[in-house]
This record gives C-alpha cells, structure tokens and sequence, in this order.
C-alpha cells in the first residue's frame, strides 16, 4: 500500500513538518527503514538511529525535531503515532466469506452472509454469527454462543455453551471461553462439583491472548468490559469481572468472583485473590501477589528480584527468621534505652 | 425441571423446616432468586439479603434460622447443600449417541454404542471408549488410549498416545494430557532428548482444567489418583503422583518426580520442585514455591503480597541486604553487651 | 528391538566390562528391569537397587561398579548413557506418508512426497512442508508458514501466518507460534492496537512443550535458536530473541525484546520482564524474576520458599517493614557509638 504523507499525517493527527507529497510504502524501524518506508522514534534511547536512517519520514516528538534533517512527523506521543501509522499500512482485510466446506454447521445456526467459518471449524446448535465475523480453523463455537460483527477467532479457539463476544473482538489460538469455573464443596474430604450455570460475557474490542482461559460463572456472568487486553496464558476465574480498558499482561492469574475496575494494567506473572475489589487506576507490576482489596488508585509490587544465588540462599534463610530478627532489635532498643537512662542517672 | 421442597431435602440431606410441597424450579443467589426459586446463605457476610430475598426456600446453618421467616432446608454446610441443590437441577444428560460423520476413527478403536464422538474429533488406532462417554468437538485421541464410562472431554483436547482416563472424569478444553515429560541429558552443551515412555493414568471422578497440561513419564507413569480436581493451566510434569482427592487452583506447576499423597490443596500459582514427597493433608496458600520435602500436614506460605511501589522498592533493596542487616545486629548485641557488662564492672 | 550389548556400548560410548553378546531388548529403571532388560544408575541415591536389581546390564560411573557384580557399561555420564541408550531402543519411526483424507489442504501449499499431514489439520496458501515432516492430527498450519525436515507438530498444534519451523523440532500438543504479540499504545485511556508484521522463526532440533505460546515480532522477527528446549506452558513474548541451546522449564515468561544469550537455564515459573539483555551461561533457579539485565554468567534466585504459614504470616509483615527496620537498626547502632564513646570518655 502507498500512501503520501500528507494524508498520514492528518490520519494519524501529526504536524507534517515536510513534504506531504511524498509516497511512502510502509513502516519500519530506524535502523531497518528503507528510502521508501516511515520510522518513528518511541523512546530517546534510540536517537542515535535518527543520524542514520534512511527513512524517508520519521514519527517523533517535537522535542527531538532538531535531531532528525528530514521529513518529520511530530506528536506528542510517538508510539501513538507508529500505532496509527501501522495500522493504516496494515489494515485488517477480511478476504474470505462463506463456510468453507469441511466446517460442521449446526443447521439452527444463524450466520451472516459476509461471515467465515473456516476449515475445520464447528458451530453448533443455536450459534449467532455476526456480520464480518471470522472464524479460524480449527475452531469450536458451543452452542447458544454469540459472536459479534467484525470479530476474529483466530484458530484452534474454543467457545463453550452460551459465551457471548461483542464486537471487534481478537481472540488468539488456542484460547478457552466458557470452560467451567472450579467450584467444588467438599463433602468428608471427597469434592463435590457445583454446577457452573453463567456465563462468560465479552464485551466490544476485547482482545484475547493465545492458550488464555476465562471461566463461565457459577450462578452469575463472568464479564470482561468493553476494551480489555489480556495477553497469553492468563487465566481468569468464575464470577470475575474485568473492567474496562485493563491490560493483563502474559500469566496474570485472577481467582474467582473478584472485581476489577476500569483501567487497571497487571504486569505478567501476577496474580489476584478471589473474593478482591481493585479500585480503578490500579497498577501491579510483574510478578505481583494481591492479597487484599485495593482501595486507593496507584502502583502495587511485592516480589523480591534475582540475585546472585549464592547471595539470595543466606538473605532468604533469613526472611524465615525476619519476625525473630525483628524482636531482637526490640529488645536491642529496649536495653538501649535502659543503658542511655542508667548513663542519664549517673 | 421441577422439584417439590420435601424432595430436595431429602435428596441433599438437609433438615426441612416448612412447606415439604413448595415446587421449586431452579437454585439462585439470595438477591436475584425469585418467588419460585430456591436459594443459599454459604456465609454470614451475605445474611442481610435474607430480609430481601424473594426465594421460596433458602438453604442455611441452623444458627441463621432466626434470621429468615420462610421454608428453611437446615444443614451444617449450607454451601454443599447448594452443590447438591444444583446438581438436582442441573445433571449432566448424554443428548448424543454415535459419531459424528465429519469425526475421524480409526477401524481398530473400540467405541461403545451409546458414546458420542463429536464433530472434527479423531479418534486413532486401537483406542477403547467405554458407554456413555462423550468426545466433544475437535479433540484428539491419540492411539493406544482409553476413556472410562461416563467422562466427557470438552473440546478440543488432545489425549496423547497410551493415555488412561477413568470413569466419571469432565477433561475442559485445550488440556493435553500425555505430552513428552522434559527430559534432556546435556552432552557437552547440546540437550540429548531422552525418550518418554511412561504413560499418563487418571483415575476416576477427576476433573481437569482447561488449558492445563499433564506430561507422561520417562519410564514409569504419571499418577493422578481418584478424585482429583485441577484447574486451568495447571502444569504436572513426568512421573509426578498427585494423590486422591487432592485440589489444585490454576497455574499450580508441579515438577518431575514430586508424590504428592492423598488430600492436599494447592492455591493459585503456586509451585512444587522436583523429587520431592509431600504428606497427606499439606495445604499451600496462593504462589507458595515448595522446595523441600513436606513431612508434616499443615497449612504452608511463602510468598510476599502486594504493597505500594514505593515502600516495596527500599523494603525489596534491603531484602537483599538482608543476612547483612542480620550480621550487623548480631554485632549490635555483643555491643550491648560488653556495655552492660562494664556498667556492671563499675 | 533386541539389541547386543557390544552394539549398545559402542553407541551410546560407553566401556563395555562384560560379555558383548548378550542380548537386550529394553531400558528400565533398576527396581524394575528384567533379565532382558538394560538398566542405569545416575544417582547414588539409588546404589542400593543394585544389589537387587534383575537388569542384565546396568550403565553406571565407574566409581560404582565395584557395587555390581553384572554386565557394566561405564561412563562419566551415566544419565547421557541412558538418554543415548533408551533413543536406541524407541527411534522415532515416521510410519506414514501422504495426506489423511479428512485433512484440509489448499492447493497452493507444497508437501513433500514422504510427510504426513494427519487427519483434521489444515494446511494453509503457500506453506512448505519439508520432506519427512510429521503434521499431526488437528493441527494449523497458517498461510506462510514453513515447516522443516523430520519436524513434528504432535497434536492440535496452530502456527500461525508466516511461522518458519527448522528441521529435526518436535512441537507439542495445543503449543501455539505466531499469535500476535501484546502491543498497543494508550489514546487516552483506550488501547490501540499495534499490528505485528514479525514472525515467529524457530531453529533446528528445537523442542516446545504443549501449551506453550511464542507470539510473532512486532516489527522484527521473535527468534529461537537451535537445540532450544521449551517445556509446557512457557511464555515467549514478541521480538524476544532466546539464543542457541536454551532450557526453560514448565510456566517461565519472557517479556518483549528481551535477548538471552545461548547456553541459559530457567527454571520452572521463572520470568524475566522486557527489553533486558541476560548473558550466556546465566542459569535461574524456580520462580526467579530477572528484572536488570544480567551482564555475568552464574547462577541467580529471587523467590521465598514454603514455610508453616503461622510463621510466614509473622514474617512476611516484617517485610512490609524491612526498610523501616533497617533504619531503627542504624539509630542503634549510632546510638551505641554515642554510648561507647561516652564510656570512653569517662
């Protein structure tokens, strides 16, 4: 695809500080850029690429403008920008229409005419599929799920019984919705399984990681809000709602029923309680464990961080002894301060 | 369905305490349950909806009668009650009997009459399923395998070859079971695969999560005992024995060779080393990391939880420094002590 | 397969003190080996089964055989021996050729003469399948993607557009490569996604677990490197570059653009956060988060380990406090030295 500058710049809401009449044919990085392509520069780490590229135009920010004698194009956040631009260069065409012929389609469902249903697939009973739906190969969509207009299973994805997905959705290969939710009572040691009667409800431009999991609820819904990004192997457990816009990075793990408010971000490898609320603004950093509810909007940690092994065995010995360590210097302050007064009287 | 109140009591062994011929339509929690419905108070924190609540009949511990005017079904654990309620409510019934035409099985496989084979499944060489079981869409069943009567795989699963189900087991989707164990010899710098020969064998009335993965053993079998409950993207290596009855949240891992006995649980995220043994009735809360051999039951953590940014990265910097702090107090003592000690000398 | 132990000796390089012709026909582990079976020892932790042990010959350390009295083959590596031994008596053997009828397989693909494309996989426009490649049952091979020499995809396995697969790789059940990477940039408070045109390209003799994803580049390529080994569930984010002869046990997490340098170990549940770079030799023991780029080979840790949970709880609140502690044991310790220098003084 070729596109002239000019009309990038007022698509991607840059000043063009150049010529808009230029052709360009794609977005690259710095170092890589041709003469014919689009770069951008996200962080100043990078800056000394701008001497050197042959890029034809760069994305920057007003502030790196005197570093770069070519084509600019400046914005205040240039990672926006790239965002934009690669999307322009590589739009989502949807190519396919129709139901290809070794798909399984349960006669009671319904399928747009511009929908696909890829190879291999199987849609069952009481299906909804939406206009420009696509569905992968290999995928599984259970019965009385709904998929909604623009949004794309990519492969080998299953959608158990009744799971609803709104509209421009992406969800990845091998991605499990609906699944049931771990609910046991136990009855003298042996587990009795409760019966997972919800659902999961996906809302609009939700995008779902490969081989990520969210289980249908108990009683009620399981609901991810309008907006959500989760990335590979998250899991998300029974009766869970994820408000809009979060951002879940790859292994965050959230357990059953808790409540998280718009616009929390959670780095990989975290992991949150059931039975929590998370105030909206909430950020975890990697590998964070939340234990409590979070009430005040704001950035949580609590791993410890690696180390030389050697170094890490004698501190951690120590963290099993830190509360008898602690009353140690208690009792170090008290006789202190019994020393400091004694001192005193003399 | 339809049930009358008498019914249900008897069926889930509760104490009725009203109207033995109420008809009762479904279960539903305290503050959407209608006038038709039963419902569950499992803890007090939810007593105040008992005023509110339009249930016909509410499920609860005998010492929150006094708070609840309508048909009361009394039982020490009102929260198996509600299992057993649902379950009432909600069995399992085998619709399909057969193969699907688009399902693949191979000649030599044994399929009982009133199995379902789903729609893209396979089904390879030599592999027996016994009554009542169903094979849902697009999973695999790998040759030399065998599914008990009455278990259900989801949908796309994959059975690897020589893989052992038991009877009554629900298997969600995307699990793998019968994978290659990792098992690598290093030859100066390069990884030898060593062959996996060991099978996986399930015993029955397991449920295993979706997502989740079960290796088979080096040499020996893999073991997962009766009753056993896994969640979602749950990881057991080679030769591992996870004992009956015992439950693991999602993104539990454990490592080669770990026998874990009878009645264990395991929080979210938590982790178990490799060749260690485990005793009956351990209990590790959310991301606790096992390293050792667990001798005697108990309730066992080890992770650090979440605090604000700021405070977590000096407390984090000195758990590093840690033995050092400790050393530093230790000299701190002795100090205190010589000074005590020449005061008592004057 | 019946082996003679002479062949066996010379095979695996081990030196044979004992009768070359005896006849073998398996490996088993020591408790367990008949008289027609080869057995090993790789650790004394299991000398004892020696003495009892019915195996015919048994590969062990030199230092050992003065504890048996039978056929020996010796070798520093006794683990290496039987990794090289059990691969004698379990080759894998490509048994069939062509393309199952219930498989999809567009007409632009290439498919050499002697590979297997398994029932219900599809193969995608303009993929390359190399000679002898194994395609198991339920598998996706996108548009683009190639797949190398004597490589085999297990089972419900989905590359996905442009994946570029070396020869002699083994990729297990559910594994996904080339989902998109998790990239988007935040418009006020919205995520927008950030098209990934990298690919996924894996070397030779590369090993990846069942579950496991590694998403396609951003702009660049995601690479792994020969001989890498990925275990079940691992995650390997976009542009992450894992270097030649790599381990990484069930559960570890990569970030974005982080590049590890051959020859490195992780343990299982271990993550390293974005855009770090770890030196070759580097090795991270369970659960350890790498968040600094690591410039000196050794071995590195970060977690806390299983403790009674009545004790951690005491702790484990100590540590929310460890900085605040450290600074009351620099006022004693200053304290002290007013204290000391007082008593001097007087």
């Amino acid at each position: 695809m070729v596109l002239q500058l000019g009309e990038i710049a007022a698509q991607i809401g840059a000043q063009l500080q150049g010529d808009p009449d230029v052709e360009v044919e794609d977005i690259a990085p710095l170092h890589r850029a041709t003469a014919q392509q689009l770069s951008f520069l996200s962080s100043s780490k990078f800056a000394d690429h701008l001497q050197s590229t042959a890029a034809i135009a760069v994305i920057l920010h007003p502030d790196q403008q005197a570093h770069f004698s070519g084509n600019c194009l400046l914005m205040a956040d240039p990672y926006l920008g790239y965002a934009r631009a690669a999307a322009l260069f590589h739009p989502f065409e949807q190519k396919q229409q129709g139901i290809h012929p070794s798909a399984t389609v349960d006669p009671t469902a319904t399928i747009a005419a511009d929908a696909w249903i890829g190879p291999q697939s199987v849609v069952m009973a009481n299906v909804e599929i939406e206009p420009s739906v696509y569905i992968g190969p290999g995928c599984v969509v259970a019965s009385g799920s709904k998929v909604g207009r623009n949004s794309r299973l990519m492969g080998n994805v299953s959608l158990m019984e009744d799971t609803v997905v709104g509209e421009s959705c992406i969800i990845h290969a091998g991605a499990v919705l609906g699944s049931d939710g771990f609910g046991f009572a136990n009855d003298g040691g042996k587990w009795i399984k409760i019966p997972q009667l919800g659902r999961v409800v996906v809302g609009d431009r939700v995008e779902i990681g490969a081989n990520t999991t969210i289980d249908r609820g108990a009683l009620e819904d399981t609901l991810i809000g309008d907006g959500v990004k989760l990335d590979n192997l998250v899991h998300i457990a029974h009766n869970v709602q994820v408000g809009e816009d979060c951002a879940m990075a790859a292994m965050v793990g959230v357990a059953g029923s808790t409540k998280i408010a718009p616009n929390c971000t959670f780095g990989g490898q975290a992991g949150v309680v059931g039975h929590l609320e998370i105030v909206a603004g909430t950020h975890c950093t990697a590998r964070t464990l939340v234990t409590h509810s979070i009430h005040k909007a704001g950035v949580y940690s609590s791993a410890t961080t690696a180390d030389e092994n050697r170094k890490w065995r004698r501190n951690s010995v120590q963290f099993k002894k830190l509360n008898e360590s602690v009353q140690r210097l208690r009792r170090v302050e008290q006789k202190i301060k019994q020393l400091d007064e004694r001192e005193e009287d003399e």
